[in-house]
Parts: structure tokens; sequence; C-alpha cells
């Protein structure tokens, strides 16, 4: 039997729970906390509520919203800088990927010092981290669970996957009355990041039973729940179980990695700055039709998620995609994103070097991800 | 959407992975290990890999013993004792409940000072535990990843139950290869000690959708595995599934609770000092007739798992768990262990008051408790 291994952080999940972020801080041994986020999540509602946990739990903090989609190399240094400037020993990242990614790289700077660069791949870090509360907001990134961070380097114009059991934040909290301020679009698209983590850690090759019950738990959540989800920003149960979903999701490509779809959007992202869940939505289908080989069977799983019937409806896992991807009115064409067929090529060559290709089900060549990146233009 | 809460150690599970226990603790900052197990553990071939894996490591280590089925609180104090005495500063725990459990417990006095029982109920604990490193070898208690330490008190002959997320160890670790030396007998008790966690904490009132994918995956394994691992010491693949069917249920467990079967056993358990497994073994078809009217949805899912058919069939579940019962051999009355009617009214009193019943489904009396005792005497 090989090893399986899993870790997640304490989850605190529901309504109001962003409540909670300053008590969090407090049991961890906050004396200062360094909140990241971005400028939209800042102007919503329901952030205040965040700040008013922390000064009811007697803790000062310092906000960073000076934070981009695709956040870059130069975003945590300005972070860092003034994490350590204001002298915060704690740090709690709100909103999607973004504000989360930014914490955990800033938190790594911060106390292991030299530049973001120098962490990029597995297990690179050596000091402990501050604790780190995370609250996500989008039901897309999973990165409130995960032991990733993607950082963008600004230069090579590439994303820097770092991995390593320290990112696994101490405590996440996920609202999801925090979900209904988003647009349709924005939740379409994080919808379809949520399943393409599932999809993608369910076919795995380091795939466990631990991670595979929750793949697909929030496999068959999205299948029931991201329509309606779309549809209505006030449909609170849809957003309850999209919020669970993505956890879920988050949960399973933290220990059992990810594929094709991420490595590749990872290539795009890192050099055109594309929403990442806009190009995961275009990309995962072309991918599954490409994995289908390696494992029939776990589509005939995926499929069965779905409510799809019969013994040989693997491949009707794919159309489903497809259709959902149609009915939420998600992005079809990376063309329509302004890329071009001279791209394929450079796209080719860095996802192939991406740390989420190692586990891809089927072996794939840079040819390969040219001729997936042509088909989804 | 009430709040949903989860909490877990990080998990190493697979064959050989007890080779892992002293780079654990040294990866937790461990400087001298204090090792916790019982006689019939330290008499076996594997426990030696443990030692040699300290010594790998470069960790000093002491060894602890003196512990017995349904450990005593004197046996935590000598063990406090020996810890301080020792100036140990990490604690691993090697075998079922009981030794895990100690382990647990004189991590909390050593720190925290005073005695264990004041730390009886929810969230006693002040002061930060040491690195604990618990490795399960009997698919049964779920210790290795819950937030629960059961200690029995010598003098009042009841069970403290204890209760805290600091009780989480910090690394579990699990290796199937244990399991192969259990007898048949232990085999079937402790898994239906696995069964009996999935099936309670599922219908706990204080169930989560995160606990609910655990305690299904649980279920189902028990269903399909149990029988032939009971059968066979070497079937690895049924060690394996009942190794991943503990973890799952303790998971469970540890987030959602237990209810009246744990209540009842540990007011047994502890003034009659009987193994745990037998007497849950034991009283679980009896409450589960009890608690069908709280929660027949849930019953209907868990006969769904043991793959009976039918939209009325949740009784049928009851029958499912009577037959595996009697398959495996387990024990069938507690009048064969020595119970006697003039029993039930001290247990029906001490079971009531047990913070597992919190969670049972339906509402309970300590009559009622006397009447399920006297049914399965």
């Amino acid at each position: 039997m090989k090893i399986n291994k899993f870790v997640m952080p304490e989850l605190i999940i529901g309504s109001d729970s962003i409540e909670r972020v300053g008590e969090s801080c407090a049991r961890l041994g906050a004396r200062k906390v360094f909140i990241t986020t971005d400028p939209g999540v800042l102007a919503l509602n329901w952030f205040e509520q965040v700040l008013d946990s922390c000064k009811s739990a007697g803790l000062p903090y310092v906000i960073f919203s000076d934070i981009t989609t695709n956040p870059k190399d130069d975003e945590v240094d300005r972070g860092v800088q003034i994490y350590l400037e204001e002298e915060c020993d704690a740090i709690v990242g709100v909103g999607g990927g973004s504000p989360i990614d930014v914490a955990k790289a800033i938190a790594i700077v911060a106390t292991n010092g030299g530049s973001i660069h120098d962490y990029e791949g597995v297990d690179k870090i050596v000091f402990p981290l501050p604790p780190q509360v995370m609250v996500a907001t989008t039901a897309g990134s999973g990165s409130e669970v995960s032991q990733f961070s993607i950082i963008t380097d600004s230069e090579k114009k590439k994303k820097l996957t770092i991995i390593s059991k320290s990112l696994v934040p101490d405590i996440a909290i996920v609202d999801p009355q925090t979900l209904m301020t988003k647009s349709p679009h924005l939740t379409a698209t994080t919808g379809l990041d949520v399943l393409t983590h599932a999809i993608e850690s369910f076919v795995s090759i380091a795939a466990t039973p631990l991670t595979d019950v929750q793949a697909k738990s929030a496999i068959s959540l999205v299948a029931q729940y991201l329509r309606p989800s779309v549809a209505s920003k006030m449909n609170k149960e849809a957003k309850e179980k999209m919020a669970m979903a993505s956890v879920q999701a988050g949960l399973a490509f933290s220990n059992a990695i990810l594929g094709a779809v991420h490595a590749m959007s990872h290539a795009i992202g890192g050099r055109f700055l594309l929403p990442h869940g806009d190009v995961n939505a275009i990309l995962l289908p072309y991918v599954m039709e490409f994995n289908y080989l390696a494992c029939p069977e776990k589509f005939y799983q995926i499929a069965e998620l779905f409510g799809e019937d019969g013994r040989h409806s693997g491949k009707k896992a794919i159309e489903y995609v497809k259709q959902l991807s149609l009915d939420i009115g998600a992005p079809q064409r990376l063309s329509d994103m302004g890329l071009q067929n001279s791209d394929a090529a450079i796209i080719g060559q860095v996802a192939i070097e991406d740390a989420c290709m190692i586990t891809n089900p089927r072996d794939i060549t840079a040819a390969d991800v040219e001729r997936l990146f042509k088909l989804a233009l």
C-alpha cells in the first residue's frame, strides 16, 4: 500500500463565520495582524465585520490591499516590507485566491528571508511561518485549505508554484454570505475552477481514498448547485453548497495535486495575466478528452456523479462539462481572450515544466500541450 | 447555515509508515521522545521499527508501557512523573486507544499541571501541548485523529471524557501491517467499534457535510472488508481498507461527536473495566433500534451503504448490523461479560451524564438507558 498523506487546516464554515477572524487570530497567539485583501473586497459591506472582529479581540491590524489578479512578486515584496515595519506577527488573507496566495507568500519571505523566487517548487521553506488565518470569499481557489501559493514572476512572465505543508493555513474560515456579492460571471468561472480542482485531483496519479471522497463530493455538489448559484445572488442554499464544494475540492487538490489544466493555465495566466477561472473553464473539457485514455473507469465515476447512466458512459462526463459551461455562460475560446496560434509554442514549453504536470494521469509532451492549446483557441 | 467545524491531524497512512515516526518527531522539533505503548504491542516484532526510526532521526527516547485496557488516572500520573524526570519534549503513542489516550493525557498534565481529573469536559486545556505523533495499530479507536482522550477515574469507577482541539495530534501514522498481528476477536470487536463510530457520528445532531462524507465512506468500507479482515490475518487489502475505515470514522466522530452507544459503553467500561470494542459491539443494534425514530432518512442511507434496496429499508440497516456481528463472532450479550439486571440503574445514571449523550439524535432518559441495558443483557 503506497503512502497516503493528507493535511488540512482547522475549518470554520458557516453563516457569520467571518466574525470569528479576530478570536481565531487571538487563539493562535497573534498580537498584531497583517490583513491582505484586494480593492474589490475592501469595498464590500461585510469586510467591516472582519475588522470589527479584530477590534473585539483587542488586536490592532494593518490592511494591505495593493494586490492584483495573478498577484506579482513585487506586490509580495511591498507587503513584506510593511509587515516587518509594522511588526506584525500573524497574517490574515481575505478574498479569492490572489489575496490568500499573497498572504502566504508574505508569511514565507517575512520569516524565511530572501525573495519569493527562492521558494519555487516543493518544500523549500525552512523556518516556521507566523499564524495564518485565511478567509475564502469566492468558492473557487481553495487556497484557504491548500498547501499551495501561486505568485507571478513579473520579469519572466511565468507563475511560481510554491508547495509546502507550511502553507496550509492554521485556520480556514468560509462564510457563504460573502458569495452573495459575486457577479454571475465570477460565480460561473470560479465555480468551474472548483470543478477543475475536483476532476483534476480525482484523476491525479497522486489521488488517494482520502482525497477521492472529497473530490467526489465536490463534483456532485457542483453538478447540483453551480447552475442555481449563477442564476441567483440570493440563493443561499446554492451559495452554501458551492462554498462546501470549493473547500472539498481544495482539500482534494491540496493533497492529490492537479494536472494539465492547471499546468497550462498557470503558463497562460503568468504570461498574459488572464483570470485563472476563465482559462481553466475553457481548457477543462479539452484536457478531459486527452486524459480519458488514462483512466476511463474514473471518468465513468465522474459521469455517475453527474447523474449519467450506463456502464460505458465515461465520455458523457466530458459532454456534461461542456453543457454546464455553456449553460452558465462561461467563456468558451482562448481566442476570445486575445490568444493566438503563435502563442502555442511558448505555452507548451512553460506548461510542461509546471509542478502540476507531474500528476497528470496521461503522459504529455510540449507538442500535446500545443495541440490542446490550439484546439481551445 | 450553522457553523461547520472540522479539525484533523496531518495523516500518513500506508505500508512501512511506522518507519516515519522518528522523522515526524524531528520535523516537529522534538529533542527527546516519550513513547507510550502497552505490553502486548511492546512484544510485537514491528515495534522495533518505531525505535529504529527514532535512532535514525538522532532522537533519544523513553518507553512507558505500564498501561492497561481502560487506562487509569494513576497510570497517567506515573507517566507524567517519568516524562518530567526524563525531560522529554515530545510524545508518541503506539497502539490502540489506550496507549494513545494515555499519551494525550500525559501531554496535558505534563504541560498544564494539576491532575487529569481537572480536564474532564470540553476545552479545559489552557497551555499548548508538546508535539504529539500517534501511531494507530488496531483499526478501531480513531484516537490517533480525534480530539478525545478517555481516562478511567479509578476511585469513582467512571470514565473521564476529555475533549479539546489541543488533543488532535500533530501527526497520525497508520500502518496496515500492524493490523496483521491482531487476533480474529480483536479484529471483530475493534471493527465493530469503527462501525459504531461511523454510525453514531452520521446520525449525531452535530453531523455536518464534512463529517458525513467520512462516516459514509467508513460504513461502506466496513460492510465490504470487515468480514474478510476477521477471516484472515494475511488479507492485506482487507487490513488496508479497515485501516482507512478506522481513520475516516475517527475523523467523523472527532468532529461530529458520538451518541448513546458510547455514553453507555463509557459508563459500563469505567465501572466494570470491560473491553470497549466488545461492549460497543453488543450495544450498537439496540441503540440503533431506539434511535431509528429520530432519523429514518439517515438509516435509509446507512442501509443503502450496506447494499440494501428499497425506499423504506431504514430498518434493514439494523438487521444488517446484527447479521454482521453474528458472522464475525462478536459477543452478543452483556450477561456473557458478567453484567446483571441490578447494574442497570447505576449505568443509567452515569451514562446520561456522559458528554457523548448530548449529540444522540433521540432524546434519552436514564430510564431509557436502563431499558436498553436490560435488552442487551
